[in-house]
């Protein structure tokens, strides 16, 4: 009873090989509010450091909190594209970035780190595990949306304490992520950034070492 | 074809909602080593920003090792241990925070925060996006173990310090977690955290608002 089949470890191997961070091709058509508890309950599924459950989502479908956002990660946008020269600028500037106003909801992941459920357990010498938890939230909606057509994808190129404003949140809050979500047509075969040539992806090989740290790996860096 | 079926769905949602912190219960069997490449490979299939792919793994299984990370978490939680008074710490005497000794694997997940992969394309205005990929695999891993009938659990009490010395990691790099893994017999309920009384799970209502953050949350504590 316990035991999962050949075809639910399969399936659950799918949705980790076919997640994409999605941030173009988004539906219009908005999420059946019986899909998104769903999706959000998996996140509340995720494990936590203490049982503290740190984290807060915050649903966004309003255009004017939307478009503040957005204007935000212009400058931010803006602000990165100086970091590149000649044709790594050019192949910037044609990139997708973010998916703020075209998808249909926007959610922001918060994390209450001072919180003192679970009494701070396990936080003593490793209190940002109250972060880490909430990032474990984020994967599990990752993957349930991936098995539900729904495309998630994560905007870090914003100020979080502009967009802490915009929502209302505390300065003693973490903002974890900001998110575009929505249903697409159809999931990308590989990440985009390989597929435009941004980066390759490395293979399980280059990060993976036994008993010790490999010294060699502080080259893998291009 | 990209579409999942209604029992891939549901094979996602059980990994999801019967994944549990495994902190007991190992079996002495090793984990086959296309297991264990299985596993780690999903780790490796998460997302991460800028493609950079900054997470580092190592497997332990040197009995030595174990030992001298089991030490340091015996430091740690007698530590951690004064924290609480009365029945509080009569309760934390009797919690199993860990199974390092008696996992047959334990693993080191590193993040290279550092690295120029991905040219830092969307760490500009959030670096921290580069540890949260590395939980990101870790989720995966979780996850991916789950349907494999391998128990994962997080041991965060200890000095990421002290365990970098240990694995000879670099100073520039940073322990992102550290876990024992193993086969177990079956997965409880429900997280032990919650069946001994130590705390108890947030409905999904506590944690999600619209559009803007509930400043009532900040009473969410107890």
């Amino acid at each position: 009873m316990n035991k999962f089949s050949i075809e639910e470890r399969a399936s659950v191997y799918r949705a980790i090989r076919e997640r994409r961070d999605v941030r173009s091709g988004f539906l219009p058509d908005p999420l059946p509010k019986d899909l998104l508890l769903r999706l959000l309950g998996s996140a509340h599924e995720a494990p936590s450091v203490g049982l503290m459950q740190p984290w807060r989502f915050i649903v966004i479908e309003s255009r004017t909190i939307k478009e503040k956002i957005f204007e935000d990660f212009q400058d931010a946008s803006a602000q990165e594209y100086q970091a590149y020269a000649g044709e790594r600028a050019q192949l910037y500037a044609r990139l997708t970035l973010q998916g703020i106003l075209t998808a249909p909801i926007n959610l922001c992941v918060v994390c209450d780190c001072d919180s003192s459920r679970g009494d701070s357990l396990g936080r003593h010498t490793m209190p940002e595990t109250a972060l880490y938890s909430a990032v474990c939230a984020i994967q599990n909606l990752w993957l349930a949306a991936r098995a539900e057509g729904v495309g998630l994808g994560w905007v870090s190129i914003l100020h979080p304490e502009h967009a802490k404003v915009v929502l209302n949140i505390p300065a003693s809050m973490a903002l974890v992520g900001y998110f575009c979500m929505g249903f697409v047509e159809q999931f990308a075969s590989e990440p985009e950034l390989e597929t435009v040539g941004w980066e390759r992806r490395l293979s399980l090989e280059d990060v993976l070492r036994h008993e010790t740290f490999d010294q060699a790996w502080s080259a893998v860096r291009r």
